[in-house]
C-alpha cells in the first residue's frame, strides 16, 4: 500500500491541499482549493457591523469550510483512498489569532459574541492595535527585556501579544471570557485531534516565547497593566509543541471535517513562510537560506546556534525546521517594487512593442534590461519604496534613486530597482555573517525565482552565492506534508530524522544560477555605494526620508482643512 | 518720421530680425528669420573633411546670407523704410569665435585655409579645447589668478582663451596668419561698419577681461606656453566698446549687406542670453534678475557692485545693462528635466487620457499636478540631470529622487522635477545674496515661463520673490535694440540712458506670480531638505555620484571590450 501525507496550506484569502508520496516525494497532480467565502473583512463583519481602520479580520468558520472541502476533493481527485493516508501537517499565515471557550470553540461562534470584531480572527495583516505593540516596545527597551532583540528590537503589531493586551484593555469581558488565545494553526489542529497545543514556530516568532526563557516575564506584564501580569497562566496556557511532533490523531470530529480515518496523525501546526523551508530543502544544513520572493520577499536561514542579529524578526530553536535553529528577515517591498515601475512609470512606446511582441511589461523590461552591463546605466537604488524591515527595521524610510540622467532609460531603471531588491538581500547577509551565522547557499521560491531569470542571475551575482530554486508550486504545503511525515513515523511508513524527510520529499529543480565572477567585482563596488546611502540614509546621516514623511503628513491634513473651510465656505 | 530700430538675434541654428518703434517700443509685427544652410557642423566641412567628436563649427558666410535676408524682408513685410531705422544692434551666441585677416575676412573664406577646421567659427558648444581648458584652471589655480573666481573657479571649454590656445598649439601657421581671434557679434559689426571692437559683454563674460584688471596678465600665458606670452597683443589687440555704444555707422559694405542707410547707428554687439536683460528690465536697477528658461536655464542678476560669488559665470560691469554690473548663473538642466520625464517615464494609460482630452502629456501632467500640497507627494529631487553649473560646477553629479512609494504616482514625479528645478534656481539667489549681491525681484522669458502657470507659481513658492513674465518672444532681438537706441541717442530718435531706454521698449507683460506665503512656508521645510542633499551630494559628503559615473565609464569599456573580443571570437 502506497503512503500518502497530506499538506495544507492556509494562506490569506484560500487554502489548497496537496497530497505528496511519501516514499517517493512525488507531489500528486492535482491540487484542490477554495476561497475563503469571507475573504478578509476589512470593512465590515458578516453582520453589516462597520470595523475601524486598519482592522483586517476573518471567520474561522470559512477554514473549516475549507478543510472539509479541500481534503475530500484532495483525496478524490488524485485516487486516493483516507486509508493510504498516513499523516496531515496544516501550514498557516501567521500571526493570524482567535479567542475560543474551553471547548475550543471560536467565541465569534457564540451569540454573545457575534457583534463583536475582537472576537473574530485577527489576520496576520490586522494592524489594530499597533499603540499597544509601540507601548510593549517601549516597555520592553526600558526594561532591556531580552526578548526584545530576538524580535528585531520592536514589538510588531503583526504578534499575539499586543492584540491580547488590546483586548484585556477594551474588551475586558472578551478577556474574561475567553479560555485562550489561540494561532488559527492550532485551533485547527485542536478541530481535528481534541488536543490543544501552541506549535514552537509560532510561540516563538510570534508570541515572543523562547525555549530556555519561556514567555516574556510576568513582571513585564505586570508593569503593562498589573491586571495583564498573569496573562500566560490564564490564556496561554497550552503546552508547546514542537514543529513536526505529533499533535495527536484524527478524531470524530477531524474524521468528519476532513473524511480522513481517525487515528491518521496530526502534526503541530507551523506558519506557511516558514513551512517552505522544508518544502524546499533537501539538504538540512547549517547556513541554508531560502528566500520566497513575492510582493515582499521573506528569508529563513538555517542555523545551529542562537544568536542575535540586528533587523531579523525572530531566531527560535524548532520555529523552521525542528533541531535547528530558524531565522527569519525580509524586505518589505519586492517584487511589488517591480510592479510600481511597471504600473506607473512605462511610456506607451513601450506597452506598443510589448504587445507587439506578445509580452506582457515585465518580459518586455526584462528582455531589454538582460543585455545591460553591470553599472552601465550608472543608476543605483534603495530597495525602500515599502520601507524597511531588514536590519533598519524602519517604516519611515522611503525609495531613493541617484545617477539618473537625461539618457536614462526605462529598462535602466527597472534593473536599477532588481538589483536594489538583490543589495537587500546582501545586506541581510552580510549582517547574518557579520554577527557569526553563516549563509553558505540560497535557495529560492516564489513566482519571481520561477519567471525572471535575469533577475535571479543578479541575485546570484550580488549575493556572490549559488541559488537554486524550488520546483514545487506549493513550498508551503509541501513543507507542512514533510513535517507530517516525521508525525507520522517511520513504523507507519513515514520518517523519524528531517534530514531523511527532506531528501526524498522536499523539491528542487536542476535550475541554478551560479555567480559570475566578474560581474560579481563589479557588483561589489556598486554595493559599496549601496551601503554607504544605506547607512547615511537609514542609521541618521540624512534627515531627508523622515523629514519628508513628516511634512507629508502635514501636507495631507493641512490640505484636507482646506478643502473642507472652502466646502463649507469658511 | 516713425523712428524705427532694428535687433538680430543670432540663434545656434538661425537668426531673426524684429523691427521696434522707438518711441512706443511697439514690436512690429513681423519677425523675419532664416536657417543658416550649413547649420550646425558637427561631422564635416562644407567640403567633406571630416571633424573630430566634440566639434561643432559654422561657416561665417551663413552669418552673411543671414543678414541680407532678414533685415531687408523684416522692413519690407512690416512696411518700414530704410530712411525710418536709426539704428541696428545685434545679439549673438557666445562664445562663438573665428580668425580673421587684417581685413576683417575670415580665414576659412581663404583657399589656403577652407579645408582647415580651426579656421572656421568655433560655435559656443564647440568642445575641442577641453584639455586647453582645464590646463588653463590648473594653471590659474596653482598662480591664484585673480580672474578664475569671476568665472566661477574653472576655465570652460565654451570660451576664447583655450580655444585660440589650442590654435596656438596645434595649427601654429594659422595662429600666425590670423591678425585677430574675433566674436562673431563682434566681427558682424565690423562687416557693417568697417570698425572692429571687442564689446565689453563677450570680452569679460568669454575672454576674461576685466575693465580694470584687463585680460590675464602676460605672465600667466607665458607659464602656459612661452611663446604665447603675448597672446593679448597680437591677437586680441581691438579696443574694448561698452555694450550700449556705438560702434560706429552702416558703411557702403553695410549698406549693400542690409538695405539700411549709410550712416545708420550700428550699436556694440551682445551676447544673446544677455541681451534678452535690456528686452525684459523696465525697472533698470539693482536687484533684478532674470531667468531665460528653455531647455537649460540662465540667470542674469543685475548689481552695482564687483562681488565674487561661488559658481557664478561671470560678473562684469557693462555685460548685460551699460553701467551696471551683470551676474551670470545658470542650471544645466531645466527643462529637460520634464521632456526626459515625458519621453521616458509616462504611462500609456496617461498618454491616451491625454489625447482624449486634447492636450499634450506636459498639459496634462501639469493640469494633474496642479492639484497636489506642497509636500503631498513626499518626494524631493536634485535638479542634476545634466550635472550642475550652478554653485557646485560639476559635471559628475547626476539626478536624484528621494521619498519614493509604491503609490508615487507620474504627476507627483513631474511636481517634484518642477519643484526642484525651483530649489535648484532658490540655491543660486541665497548665493547671492550670501555673497553680498541683493535678488530683489525676478523677471522669467523662454518657453516655460510664457506656457506654465503651473510651474511659475510653483517658482515664485519657492523662491518667495514676485516673477513677473516677458512679453516677447524675441527678448535677445528685442535687447539689442534697446541697446542699439543707446547707439542712436536721442538726438536721432533714440536714449540717452538706458533707464529711459528700458522703460520704453523692454517688453513685460501683466502676468505676475506673487509668493504664496503658506507654500512658501512648507517649501521652506522642503527646501532645508533639497539643501542637505545638495550640499551631501555635491560637496563630499557621498561618494556615491562620482563613483557611479566612475562605474559606468569602466563598464561601458568593458562591455566594448567583451562585444569586440565576441566578434572576433577571441
Amino acid at each position: 500500500m502506497a503512503h500518502y501525507i497530506i499538506g495544507v496550506d492556509y494562506g490569506t484569502l484560500s487554502g489548497r491541499a496537496i497530497i505528496v508520496d511519501a516514499e517517493t516525494g512525488r507531489e500528486l497532480p492535482k491540487v484542490c482549493d477554495f476561497n475563503y467565502p469571507h475573504g478578509v473583512m476589512k470593512k465590515e463583519l458578516p453582520s453589516g457591523k462597520a470595523l475601524p481602520v486598519d482592522y483586517a479580520l476573518q471567520d474561522p468558520q470559512d477554514y473549516l469550510l475549507t478543510l472539509s472541502n479541500i481534503v475530500p476533493e484532495a483525496m478524490k481527485e488524485n485516487g486516493v483512498t483516507p486509508e493510504e493516508v498516513i499523516a496531515i501537517g496544516i501550514d498557516f499565515t501567521a500571526c493570524t489569532v482567535l479567542p475560543v471557550d474551553r471547548e475550543g470553540t471560536p467565541l465569534c461562534f457564540t451569540g454573545k459574541y457575534r457583534d463583536d470584531p475582537m472576537a473574530y480572527v485577527q489576520l496576520w495583516q490586522h494592524h489594530g492595535a499597533q499603540e499597544e505593540a509601540d507601548a510593549m516596545t517601549r516597555l520592553a527597551e526600558q526594561r532591556g527585556e531580552p526578548f526584545l532583540a530576538r524580535i528585531g528590537g520592536k514589538v510588531s503589531s503583526e504578534s499575539l501579544l499586543p492584540r491580547l493586551y488590546k483586548i484585556f484593555k477594551d474588551d475586558p469581558e472578551l478577556y474574561r471570557d475567553m479560555d485562550e488565545y489561540l494561532e488559527a494553526g492550532d485551533w485547527l489542529v485542536e478541530q481535528l485531534t481534541g488536543n490543544r497545543f501552541r506549535n514552537s514556530c509560532d510561540a516563538a516568532c510570534k508570541s515572543f516565547w523562547h525555549d530556555k526563557d519561556g514567555f516574556p516575564p510576568k513582571d513585564f506584564f505586570a508593569a503593562l497593566d498589573p491586571g495583564f501580569e498573569n496573562v500566560v497562566a490564564d490564556k496561554l496556557r497550552a503546552p508547546i509543541l514542537r514543529i513536526g511532533e505529533k499533535a495527536g490523531e484524527i478524531n470524530e470530529n477531524g474524521a468528519r471535517l476532513t473524511g480522513l480515518k481517525p487515528g491518521t496523525a496530526v502534526s503541530a501546526a507551523i506558519a506557511d513562510g516558514h513551512a517552505s523551508v522544508a518544502g524546499t530543502l533537501k539538504d538540512v544544513s547549517e547556513g541554508q537560506m531560502v528566500m520566497i520572493m513575492g510582493t515582499s520577499c521573506a528569508h529563513f536561514l538555517v542555523g545551529t546556534e542562537d544568536k542575535i542579529v540586528p533587523g531579523c524578526f525572530s531566531v527560535a530553536v524548532d520555529s523552521v525546521l525542528p533541531g535547528y535553529y530558524g531565522y527569519e528577515c525580509g524586505q518589505s517591498g519586492f517584487g511589488d517594487h517591480y510592479a510600481w515601475f511597471v504600473d506607473h512609470c512605462v511610456p506607451e512606446e513601450y506597452s506598443q512593442m510589448a504587445r507587439a511582441k506578445g509580452m506582457n511589461l515585465h518580459q518586455y523590461l526584462t528582455e531589454k534590461c538582460a543585455s545591460l552591463f553591470p553599472g552601465e546605466s550608472g543608476l543605483l537604488a534603495l530597495d525602500w519604496w515599502n520601507g524597511n524591515r531588514s536590519v533598519l527595521n524602519d517604516s519611515n524610510l522611503t525609495g531613493l534613486m541617484v545617477g539618473l540622467n537625461l539618457t536614462t532609460k526605462p529598462e535602466e531603471v527597472y534593473r536599477a530597482l532588481i538589483e536594489a531588491t538583490a543589495y537587500g538581500t546582501r545586506k541581510i547577509i552580510d549582517t547574518f555573517e557579520e554577527s557569526g551565522v553563516p549563509v553558505k547557499r540560497i535557495y529560492a521560491t516564489g513566482g519571481i525565482s520561477q519567471k525572471n531569470a535575469v533577475a535571479m542571475q543578479i541575485f546570484a551575482d550580488i549575493t556572490k552565492r549559488p541559488i537554486q530554486i524550488a520546483g514545487s508550486k506549493n513550498s508551503g504545503a509541501l513543507g507542512a506534508a514533510v513535517l507530517a511525515s516525521l508525525a507520522a513515523g517511520p513504523e507507519k511508513g513515514g520518517y523519524a530524522r528531517i534530514e531523511d524527510a527532506t531528501r526524498v520529499m522536499a523539491n528542487l529543480t536542476e535550475s541554478e544560477y551560479l555567480p559570475n565572477s566578474e560581474n560579481a567585482a563589479i557588483y561589489d563596488e556598486l554595493y559599496r555605494i549601496y551601503s554607504e546611502l544605506h547607512d547615511m540614509f537609514g542609521r541618521g546621516g540624512s534627515i531627508a526620508m523622515p523629514e519628508l514623511k513628516r511634512i507629508q503628513k502635514q501636507a495631507i491634513v493641512q490640505k484636507a482643512a482646506l478643502n473642507l473651510s472652502e466646502q463649507f465656505e469658511l
